[in-house]
């Protein structure tokens, strides 16, 4: 078959089997979590460093660069060009590292994780520093060679590879605003708390019937379950295949709400993944665009929903249905347990008012540190501050529930927390908007209709995938690039209004 | 680093890489039976066409030849040796067959499986018949190829795929012996069986015990549950991989038989993988030896200790504990149900006693098939004289229950048959010589200890794996190489003794 664009046809049959190679990864890797048992764990890791090996070296072919070059000369429509865009994109971060710099980052990640695990219960700051700067200096490492191929600067180039465009300039604007308000707004929202009461819910809750329950609010949420499932593992996430999102959660006896809301949370990923457009499905085009975005539709399921009075009042009756009927499972009660605002020293416990404190104070101290402006030795007492300052919370001596608390520093992950209030930004971004195109939207999520939600994000976000750059995505969908006020106005909205 | 043996070393890497992707292959197949959603086939049929491919491509690389035939002149050791012999095994089916034949192969069986399913409920024989003419022309072309490189008949060179060694010649002497006794002893056994009174058990039989009383019974069966699991799936099997074996099962409310004794078939299966020679695992030498061997650790679980009044005294408590104590759950009258003998259409449902005959029948429709001597409309009545002559079954017209009860012959499965009952025979001959080398070991298996049997498999069979041809294996192990005349004494001793 004789075509025109000779270079780029070669490209997306190249990313289709990678399409392919990388389902077989994924599901090795949801099994992992999910199924399998431990004596399979080092043939599983032979397995998936085979795959991993033979991934790179087709995403290190020597003949991309010239196809790539090519298929710019090509006469290519929009899609094709944002396609090629994000080949391009992909094919950077592939090739920029030195094969030698990634085996020494994956050797004192693995080693500084393994060490972690039982460095953070024991509190031993000084032994977890010890691995940490490796890990550290690597990084370092990496980010002035992608500094020095994208000419963005450190920070913003070791964000670029999970937000792409989202920079330390916009970043500081953004968090800069928040941090003004969002103190004062906790003290407000705990003082307005305080005057509540609040029935605690009574268990225990079977584990079968919370399965049953989480499934029964998959469905409500419009999870295809012919395209996916739920399962249990340690960590939850979303993982699997767009053609098949696979789920986990966690059971406890005595609680159902973390499970029930992390659900909800996951089935936002879910949904994203399960709506990309089917026919580009294997191109980057058809990707999901970032992780902002995809965490924008968790945050718009668990907590733009999930904390919606008129989404608990559908929620109520599955829970009394499940568990028996109690008095904590009255509409209002349940969605006061649902937003009841406390802040505290962990980040995945937190509330979505506090939430962003744990953020804005990760960036302010990950930044600098990928610049070289701090040391580790530098970081606990800055924390101490900021926690102080933000939460007011006193974190002195308490590295475990400090630093230490999140796995990402010991992965190297540096620029990656901003995404997560990021997404909840864009989330309220997302629902201001459909509220001004639909007025009588919160009236219909009371009346249990969310087709309108899943309409607009349908149409706005997951039908979009990687189409455009974020910026140009938040304008089409709503007008504007990422504007913090909406989610003060969420905030206000939902603790004071 | 230098060796004196390079080709064998580069070969040896060669099959350590394509361990590690059919490990992933194997994980994806699985969980195509035990978990995929519907909508997820479609891209689970891509990714596991791209790694097929990609393993074909790897399997007919055009170095291995000649590295092949360069460590043909290396010195090796045995094991060595008879890893390269498994190797040229490996290579020879993976290269004999031009890529042409094996596409339209594949295109045909797909065809004829999927009109299957319909045909075989409508008792289309017609229609099935329209179908299986062009799997039955490519299998002959096959195996004219496979015969004009092997030197073997053509129906010799098609089980070879499945049974390495195994011969028409040696067959017609192991059927034609097992065909002058069976009918005799199935009708002295049903006239046994016709003054024993058995009683039913009583359902419904909870699907959730039914499964904990099958995890205990794999436990007690010595199946390692750090390196494998049991799930659902419609068609039970054994699949996963040697480190982490999955069985899968189906339960039924009426019935728990069934699927614990299907469990205890799988669990053989499983055992025999989970003990392949750890060490060597990758290499074809470490492979279990073949279809006949495999289906003997099956129906050594199954069929010599399932069926066994010591073994089926151990179970009997476990069922009553799963269910409630009934009459039906005496020992005695258990292991009546276990060892109930009935004539009857279907292979699948059959007992030990009677499955031999299907085989019988099938090896002697199929063989001739083959080699071309009669063709698919000669298979109705030939069909219905075998069912009468060695079942007294009259089974004229009932098509869908008759020679379309099966896949294997829409899959192009020709050749296969013959193991399931060399399997039987190959089991009685290891319990044979487990009761020479042990004259206690029924003593020992009624009182619970079923150590020597495993001791026994793992000595003779499961670490043994591919390091010696079939007879070679069964001469260590048993002293002879296959002899039905332990099939026909374990048959006379357990339902005529």
């Amino acid at each position: 078959m004789s075509t025109a664009t000779p270079a780029y046809e070669a490209l997306t049959s190249t990313w289709n089997r990678l399409h392919h190679l990388q389902h077989l990864q994924a599901l090795a890797g949801w099994d992992h979590a999910a199924n399998m048992p431990p004596k399979g764990n080092e043939a599983r890791g032979a397995a998936l460093a085979e795959m991993a090996a033979l991934l790179h070296r087709m995403r290190t072919d020597t003949t991309l660069p010239g196809q790539l070059q090519r298929a710019e000369q090509e006469t290519l429509d929009d899609l094709q060009r944002a396609n090629l865009r994000e080949m391009q994109r992909q094919w950077r971060l592939s090739n920029v590292l030195p094969e030698s710099l990634v085996q020494r980052q994956q050797l004192a990640r693995s080693r500084c994780e393994h060490a972690w695990r039982r460095q953070r219960p024991a509190n031993d700051w000084a032994g977890y520093v010890a691995n940490q700067q490796e890990v550290l200096a690597l990084a370092r490492e990496e980010a002035a060679l992608l500094s020095a191929q994208t000419g963005l600067r450190k920070y913003d180039a070791m964000m670029d590879r999970f937000e792409p465009g989202m920079t330390c300039a916009q970043l500081d604007r953004v968090f800069g605003d928040v941090r003004q308000w969002l103190p004062g707004l906790i003290r407000q929202v705990m003082d307005k708390q305080s005057r509540e009461t609040m029935i605690a819910p009574v268990g225990p809750f079977p584990q079968e019937r919370q399965r049953a329950l989480c499934e029964q609010v998959m469905a409500l949420l419009g999870f295809d379950f012919q395209a996916g499932r739920l399962d249990v593992s340690t960590h939850p996430f979303c993982g699997g295949v767009p053609e098949d999102v696979r789920i986990t959660t966690r059971f406890r006896d005595d609680d159902f709400l973390t499970s029930l809301m992390g659900t909800v949370h996951e089935t936002g990923h879910g949904r994203y993944e399960q709506n990309l457009p089917r026919d580009l499905l294997g191109q980057p085009v058809a990707e999901a665009r970032s992780m902002a975005v995809h965490e924008s539709q968790s945050l718009s399921f668990e907590m733009q929903l999930g904390g919606h009075p008129g989404f608990v009042a559908q929620l109520a009756p599955l829970v009394a249905r499940a568990f028996g009927e109690q008095p904590a499972f009255s509409a209002e009660n349940l969605h006061r347990l649902i937003t009841r605002v406390k802040p505290g020293c962990i980040r995945v416990d937190a509330d979505e008012v506090t939430y962003p404190a744990h953020v804005i104070l990760r960036y302010e101290i990950e930044r600098p540190l990928i610049e070289g402006e701090i040391e580790l030795e530098d970081v606990p007492a800055l924390w101490d501050a900021k926690m102080m300052e933000l939460l007011g919370i006193d974190s002195r001596g308490n590295y475990k529930d400090g630093p230490m608390q999140d796995v990402h520093w010991s992965a190297a992950l540096f620029g990656y927390f901003p995404c997560y209030s990021l997404g909840a930004m864009y989330a309220a971004q997302w629902f201001a908007s459909m509220r001004r195109a639909l007025p009588d939207l919160d009236t219909r999520i009371a009346a249990g209709d969310l087709a309108p939600v899943f309409g607009w994000l349908r149409e706005n976000v997951w039908q979009a995938a990687s189409r455009w750059p974020t910026d140009e995505l938040a304008r089409r969908a709503s007008g504007e690039p990422l504007n913090p006020a909406h989610f003060k106005a969420h905030l206000e909205a939902r603790y004071l209004g």
